[in-house]
């Protein structure tokens, strides 16, 4: 009997700024580890409300703001990351959000999400535009007609039902990985979350 | 012309459950990289206070609680660090703190703020009380007559003051590290705030 292969899964939302930096590694990272990944894009604003919060604690919290922006310069650079904080913080990642889900029926989701990320937080670029999502889809080597799922109900449905799967495990912010039952919260997180997987795997 | 050797200041309110994680390690840490530590206690309750919280966003945020707790087992494992949740979080920390800056004017000081993170965070003694302060400074090798700077009017306006000038850093949550002008949040900053260090006094 072969054990099965170790499993993460990787909790998004677009317009984390933190979830920028897991996006932009956490594939290389879990290959090297030898673990699979699942890409599951979900909303952090339901979540949030439902805590009372009516924007991003990074702007309810101008201390924390201002450090989270700080903190991200560093760890950009640090990566060879472009950074450009965005006009508006954060941005409305309801459409792109979609357009993933459907991406991710594809071998080629993760590398729409990077591209939705590197152009909000390297470039400025506002997601909620089609042109920004269909450039996107095109750098991903994906078709235009994905776009259609960011008005489809049924991807409307299952981001609904991605987030409230969310809610059910315990998850408060993003980035967020889980592996089984165990949460481990943000991109400082991943290399223990890759190697619960392979506690939980072996 | 020598250059100052390098610094780093380490902002610990001693009911922060990640500060305990930061104070067993940082003095091993900072010596190591050849960067000296100036420990600097103060309180969170009162830069929580100024933005609206009435108590830790470990019991004001429910899931982010009991993710906390679950990361702190996962931590203080990898470390060999006991871990026993307190009854009561956060404790009140005022009086260890005020006989902590009397503590930190003899070059055991910094044992002295281990014992009483230990005590708390590993045995689930209250930090509050005589007793408990008493063991620490004695664990510490420290005499009990410093005791008396939980109640001394001087310790208390030093403590006020160090409080205040944590905010005026911009500090809105523990441990943190200043090196200069520059804030580095929480104990997976340790390191990078430590290489910040040398960066600027190099």
């Amino acid at each position: 009997m072969t054990s099965p292969a170790p499993q993460i899964d990787f909790w998004f939302d677009f317009a984390s700024s933190y979830s920028y930096l897991s996006a932009m590694r956490i594939d290389a990272a879990a290959e090297a580890a030898g673990v699979t990944v699942n890409w599951r894009p979900f909303l952090l604003g339901p979540i949030f409300k439902a805590q009372g919060w009516t924007t991003s604690p990074f702007n309810l919290y101008p201390a924390k703001g201002r450090y989270m922006w700080a903190d991200m310069l560093r760890l950009c650079a640090a990566r060879g990351l472009p950074l450009l904080q965005p006009d508006a913080f954060p941005q409305n990642s309801l459409r792109a959000a979609r357009v993933a889900l459907a991406a991710l029926e594809t071998p080629n989701g993760p590398a729409f999400c990077r591209a939705i990320f590197a152009t909000q937080f390297g470039t400025g670029a506002d997601i909620m535009l089609d042109a920004t999502i269909l450039r996107c889809l095109d750098d991903a080597g994906l078709p235009g007609t994905l776009l259609s799922a960011a008005d489809d109900p049924a991807y409307k449905t299952a981001l609904r039902t991605q987030t409230e799967t969310a809610m059910t495990r315990d998850l408060f912010g993003a980035p967020s990985f889980t592996v089984g039952t165990e949460l481990f919260w943000g991109d400082d997180r991943l290399d223990m979350a890759l190697a619960a997987a392979w506690a939980t795997a072996g």
